[in-house]
């Protein structure tokens, strides 16, 4: 039996949790988990609903369109998805690996419910981490980047990426990409944002004498790091660390605050509201 | 407009969230925020609701009324309380001044919602820090243990405590005072529990060697430091930190546990079931 | 017995840290602690040694004119205290009363070795915190800036001030005085820098939609919020925080960094070198 | 120009620091890093000094005579590494591969200096993992305890190995083998010790409710789980998280507390008296 995940925001109204709630008590549905929030200064309403069984399991087609009745008039955004379909996910990369290697491991471990139908690069330097793991490695060159960009948007099409992962990957998306792919673009920046925007965040640390470094996992919009953060994550560091201890003490960050912001995404649990995420973490 | 909080507990069944919102939005009330939790291997149910306006505001006898028709066949264990009504808090403290200073200034500052009829002593030296506060500070010979807890009993009924805040009272509560206040008193133990038990654990913690140490708020319990752990708190150590060191670095731990502790408490943010807590944190 | 604590920096050399260590063996001082770091970029050199004994305690003097024969072609910059000298520190503060509160207590328990001349405000809302306390509160009217900020460095100067705290103190300090106080004002600001440089960090963090909020400790330098950075903190924060909420979690985050900032300073094992603070921890 | 490391520990003394640096000086050596630290209780003196050049580099031999003359009488024990020599490393692994991935990530990246003569295992789960890096996989089969450890300790001795890890070896060593290699075996147990001593810390720290788990690296000893602890990391958890939750989220404590240990112990930066573990991190 397996549970299925249904995510909604819309203006909040009285009775909403109850309707929704009850919609799928009604269907036979039984709830295993509920995160819930509204924001009282746009006056939105989220939620998450985990539950199993009833007519979104035997007739999902049935339950969405009962569902979509309710949904309707509340000028709802929702979606329904079971729990164990693997996200088809791309995996974008440049030279440094540790992002990759990481995401990799989780997803072989059964962490990450997603499938990758290839990891894609503008350096052949990834090529052994990915094939060792039977995955197919596409190298695109970057010499012409609007072709490159083309090539890749198309390849993107064709592999039906549901989600692409920016795994340390240094090349700015065009806004048309960014634009196709709204809210599913997942992009690690190796700094605690808004601290350090752009180019050579740990160097610049270092100059700024700073005694954290971090990293932010948040969603690619056309303003470069400046999209919803899904999660971020900090390391102290001293005096002594010199730029390229800041690199390996932020290296830890970047893979736990990818491989966070990549889980809550594929499990769901993120809902954007302008530059806001909500996040139902577990 | 004040908000209600609604925390109920019970048995799980299908359509249980869906009936409790369902009942509160029939009665008018408008939800705020919603934790929802379901016990996966204790098939045990947890909610806490936080709505405004409609019946249980108008009338709170009749909301609690008809509730009760609905929580009585669910072997319910449920409760009601006005979110702005201040909790009816004794401290009670013996010679280390860190913990109750902390309160009172959260308490001054409008960051804790408690009133505080008492501070209770088997010491003298935290009297000019509550009297410069304008609370009354009473002083119990200890020296007669018995007698005294028979004392305190008697005072924390006569002030009408409702909760009973142990901010580094250095005796051991006896059973019985535990059962008449079961989950009503709150104890900080200054360690990351289960880790050092009983006495002295910044001395034990420097003999093992640990490069974390912590404090715990937890419920008092006839078990000593075994009741359910509300909050926790770690700082790192070095090995250069000795004993006082890590007196003075645990004070910190001790503080932020306490204190969110007692504010998760006091906002009925905490149900617990068996010695687990469930803590709908914000 | 009491410590001596003897900083000192100056151009890296071979040998430095044998001539210094000879110098106080020599003298009959016994080392307790050496901190020591040369920045290989600036090729710098930072020594903070605490000893006991031996000429420095028996002929301060006479300790220092042999030192400075050593220390003179060295073109060292060095300090030698006794570390058992409290501090004389002034506070200033505007209406926020929980750095203040904080760092008083921290004072009165011993853990802040400071002696406190005055408490020095923009606004009277401080005045019972420190009059309790037995300090003298002292306000300036800012109506007129120029003026106040010229009664300000009078005062200070009167009050012998070693060091000025900024707890929380809502006016830009003008050049003149952070140059009168080069590595001597030491402020708190209410995010994690250099994210939310001035004004509002708070309410441009829930806007941003962080999910860390921050606070720093750093000195006052005529650039604002541009000081070399002493000590940062952070807190995870929720989508569901409002900026109310990120005050209320940051005043823990600034009470803390202040507070190890300050202690961190008045312990000698602070020394600054361009914007960088190099920090011997405790 | 490579770096050498010069570890020392000894009754404390006056001077030693400045006879120490000296020597280093008059050989000719230029001090890059150095610690100190004296255990004001134990009356010990411990240092750890990074040093280039000199006679240590042009003449070891010489280096090592000269200082032993020096160091005999004060009763030393010391050590002095290349800092550039990989320490040869012996990684015992069970079923569970996370923290044997997560190692040989770090191996091949360089952060680990460390060459590793071969994987032994109880199973041929992580057989793969080892030798798609070019890796030996040996299998020990564990059905007769007593001869498979004298298996493994003879092949420890004929690999070499100056480094034991038990990156979730889930086997208990025999007494002869903690004594055999005392100071040279780090295990990593999957709780904040001493919390949790022995099997199952998962399970049992989700039975006893905390809100943190954790993981601790130390040194193996005879004592079960009681060695001296190098390193220890935490991570939150709540009521929602299942011992599987604990399980995930305490697999990266595990891997950064490991990796950070034996960081640390290839830097040589750990010195060990009696059960205590004196870090000089970076």
């Amino acid at each position: 039996m397996t549970a299925n995940i249904l995510k909604l925001n819309c203006p909040d109204a009285v009775g909403l949790l109850a309707r929704i709630t009850g919609f799928i008590a009604e269907s036979g549905g039984n709830l295993l988990d509920v995160g819930q929030y509204t924001d009282p200064v746009a006056r939105w309403f989220f939620t998450r609903l985990a539950f199993t069984g009833g007519l979104a399991e035997a007739d999902p087609g049935k339950f969405r369109e009962g569902f979509q009745r309710l949904a309707g008039p509340l000028q709802a955004e929702w979606q329904l998805r079971p729990a164990d379909r693997p996200v088809r996910t791309a995996v974008l990369v440049s030279r440094e690996d540790h992002c990759l290697a990481d995401l990799l491991w989780r997803w072989r471990s059964g962490e990450l419910n997603i499938e990758i139908p290839a990891v894609i690069s503008n350096h052949e330097s990834c090529r052994p981490l990915a094939e060792r793991e039977g995955l197919p490695f596409e190298e695109i060159d970057f010499s012409d980047k609007p072709a490159a960009f083309g090539q890749l948007e198309a390849r993107l099409s064709e592999l039906g990426a549901e989600l692409v992962v920016l795994a340390r990957f240094m090349q700015i998306l065009p806004d048309s990409l960014c634009a196709a792919y709204a809210g599913r673009v997942i992009n690690i920046h190796h700094s605690f944002l808004p601290a350090f925007v752009g180019a050579n965040p740990y160097r610049r640390a270092f100059e700024r004498g700073v005694k954290l470094i971090g990293a932010t996992c948040h969603y690619a919009t056309p303003e470069l790091d400046e999209g919803p953060i899904i999660e971020q994550e900090v390391a102290r560091v001293e005096h002594y660390h010199d730029p390229e201890d800041l690199v390996r003490l932020g290296r830890d960050c970047e893979r736990l605050a990818l491989a966070r912001g990549v889980r809550f995404h594929v499990e769901d649990r993120v809902l954007v509201h302008g530059n806001r995420a909500i996040v139902f973490r577990d």
